[in-house]
């Protein structure tokens, strides 16, 4: 039956590439206000699709209201769609957003980013094309194919499809815990298709990401910012305490200064060790993606391994200081200097933010300085780390071999996408996270794509992803 | 004689309020394209008040236009007066401006700022009732009490008003060196009165001010902003130079730690050290100024040495980085950190870039980093130091002494006023800094005032200081 579905998607393809046209024609902004209509009408053309291929229950959300910058807007709705109920079979949620990042031509699109354009290297470019609509896509895709060749869903399908994911998933956090013991009662596995290969030629499933705990150390004395000719010389400026703080954290070659942090990280076991040989990436393709030779570590292995495994600590900015162009003799009274940590199993938030403000409470110390310092955790959200053992791993890694004829590789991602750990704690199940596109779709950028073959063949894996699962059950 | 003109000075010190009050009431505001006619009204209020008191020569000069953001803006005139021209009498050019800083009543002004409104205090509150239409007119209020009185003035007078002097004296450097020989070619010595006293109960000399060299450091590293979760750990990071970099500048105790910076300082001789006996400074001035207690040293003769005859060292921003409330987890591309150092007798302006320049780059070369780093002195302005022997000088510490019956603190200031400088090198005179208001005018904040006693004490201390010109020259 997989082969059938295969078939009918190698056939349909170009039915399917209209399907993406005429969902990336639809300017789903999430983070335009005068946009925002657009991704309403987004969130309807999914439902119209969902209900025309016997969705059995297609069903809104209403996030309520938005406060942007003091007016408010409405959120486009939380779609909930199910295909297929059968108490015999596994219960798959997966998750999807249909709104996508800002696009204008004059940024430096080579073709208008809201029409499908498909070039000589076969790729299909267009906004949203890679992030997250072809992949959504690539679900319907998958549900329309059975019900036209007749043939019945190997698992039952869940869908969760938001419009506000570019724009920090507003609203979506209550309505997921809100439905884990309704909607999502009975799902056993979550499937995420929101990320990239980590190259340009090998699929990955993705099983770990980090997390980040963001600082905002504030030091503060002059009730005014003052004139450097009058009071340079004679009053601790904050300044001055900031930059001495702010150095002390991380050297030049990335290794965080703060006493305890890496007591906290997880070792580095052989068997780890061994899931970095032959991982599809090359130097180059860091150096193409920073645009500059900068690498701190010269092996590939090094390189993924700081990405994904270990902490970091980057300095984000000033906030008080003088920041424009030009020349300007400003003594500023109140800085407020920005950094995080990139947290990575076993760190704990808590231990974190102790580490962090015991540290720079000793060194502020040791300046003896006669200005006042504050040093705040303004967020923390943790890593995430899942089991590729797990069977819903498994079916997807025997899915990519089937489709793809390689094993695919088992990354992590060094940033995070908080909406993975949210279904993780809200639904207690494991979550996988299944790319479509490859890492150089420029899913932020300009000229977004999606590769033709990644589209159809993504459509594939996800098919016989369902089907690897039902047999497995099976077994 | 100089009796006589006392004389007249209080018992006409009425209408000089009234003649301060119109001119107040022109909001002469520079920075404001929308005002810029009212700087013009302003130019034309004192060429009619200087006609009126027969200044033989009344001339403008034209600075030409301004690029204000790209639009061109006329410059208000520089108004150039002779009053006198005796062969037989020493000329004395004073410069001042007649333009001011902004003022809104919403910023916190007690009362409409271009109405001037005289207090309980017997303070005349208004913007440039101190900065400086009170010194420029306090000028203009001697000429007339000579007028008035059919007196011949003790001195050539020569004006030199300019309209532009708070949006950084645009235009007017060349006109002073194009007149060099011309216009100013007689004129014996330059009294500039737009400074103030050292607090708020003693009349001052000023002497000395600091100079100022301006740095930007540049630290690029990637082509672009990254996102820390993606290259956090594993990139060269722009800001975790520049941070390193520019903690090495100075100490939380404000000490430049850049090698050989205290080599070129002037030393510090016993007779020196003696002017700073009884100033009329007390630590808490210090402290209400900024706020806070936060000196660094603790006697006020360490204040006043470090704020005028050592130099300092102060970090004032950072540019390509986030500088915005809230949180942004981003790796700024290009940072560039501003800093500058105020410069004393006898460091060299060359000197000062040639250390700063070598330190930067054996520090950075250190950091084993691969970014790429410059740094460039943006602006130097030199450090001034007159003679306080000099018989300008000599001649106003006996005014003050006349008038207000006590020796004049001998001070220097911390910041640059260029015109100075430029009058210096131009006409190769010596100049002299006569404040006419206190140390707490707020010359530039909200609120700003002359006291009726500066404003008529100050009239006479000018005439006074002429007529010890003539009779020093006569001795």
């Amino acid at each position: 039956m997989v082969e059938q579905f295969i078939e009918y998607v190698e056939k349909h393809q170009n039915d399917f590439i209209e399907r993406l046209r005429k969902a990336v024609a639809i300017p789903s902004v999430s983070s335009d206000p005068n946009r925002r209509q657009d991704v309403f009408r987004m969130s309807e053309f999914l439902i119209d699709e969902l209900k025309a291929l016997g969705a059995i229950n297609v069903e809104t959300r209403d996030p309520g209201q938005q406060d942007f910058h003091g007016t408010p807007l409405p959120l486009p709705p939380i779609v909930l769609a199910t295909v297929g109920n059968d108490p015999a079979k596994k219960t798959i949620l997966v998750y999807g957003h249909y709104d996508v990042q800002p696009a204008l031509l004059e940024d430096g699109w080579n073709t208008d980013p809201f029409t499908l354009v498909e070039n000589d290297k076969q790729q299909l470019l267009g906004r949203g094309s890679s992030d997250d609509k072809g992949p959504v896509l690539g679900w319907i895709n998958v549900v329309e194919a059975h019900k036209s060749l007749g043939l019945e869903m190997p698992v039952n399908l869940k869908f969760c499809l938001e419009g506000m994911e570019e724009s920090g998933s507003e609203g979506l956090e209550p309505i997921i815990y809100q439905e884990a013991d309704k909607y999502f009662k009975d799902v056993d596995s979550v499937c995420i298709s929101d990320n990239y290969w980590l190259g340009t030629t090998k699929p990955c499933l993705t099983y770990g990401l980090r997390g980040v705990s963001y600082f905002h150390l504030t030091v503060q004395g002059p009730a005014r910012d003052l004139h450097s000719g009058v009071f340079g010389g004679t009053v601790h400026e904050p300044m001055t305490d900031l930059f001495a703080l702010m150095s002390k954290l991380v050297s030049p070659d990335g290794k965080i200064l703060v006493p305890g942090i890496y007591d906290q990280v997880r070792p580095l076991t052989d068997a780890e060790e061994k899931t970095y040989d032959n991982l599809a990436f090359e130097m180059h393709e860091l150096h193409d993606a920073v645009g500059s030779a900068i690498n701190i570590h010269d092996s590939v292995r090094g390189v993924l391994q700081h990405r994904w495994r270990f902490p970091s600590l980057s300095l984000h900015g000033v906030e008080g200081a003088f920041y424009s162009p030009g020349d300007k003799t400003v003594v500023p009274a109140r800085v407020v200097g920005k950094f995080s940590i990139r947290t990575v199993p076993d760190m704990g938030l808590d231990k974190v933010t102790e580490l962090v403000t015991k540290y720079i409470n000793d060194e502020f110390n040791k300046l003896n300085s006669k200005n006042t310092m504050k040093i705040v955790c303004s967020h923390a959200g943790n890593h995430w780390l899942a089991s590729p053992e797990h069977w819903s791993y498994v079916a997807a890694a025997k899915a990519v071999e089937r489709v793809y004829k390689v094993k695919p590789d088992l990354t992590r991602e060094g940033g995070s996408i908080p909406i993975t750990l949210t279904f993780q704690d809200a639904l207690k199940r494991n979550v996988l996270l299944l790319p479509m596109g490859r890492g150089d779709d420029g899913a932020h950028s300009i000229n977004e794509k999606l590769d033709r073959s990644n589209y159809v063949e993504g459509t594939k894996l996800l098919g016989a992803y369902l089907y690897e699962i039902a047999a497995a059950k099976a077994e």
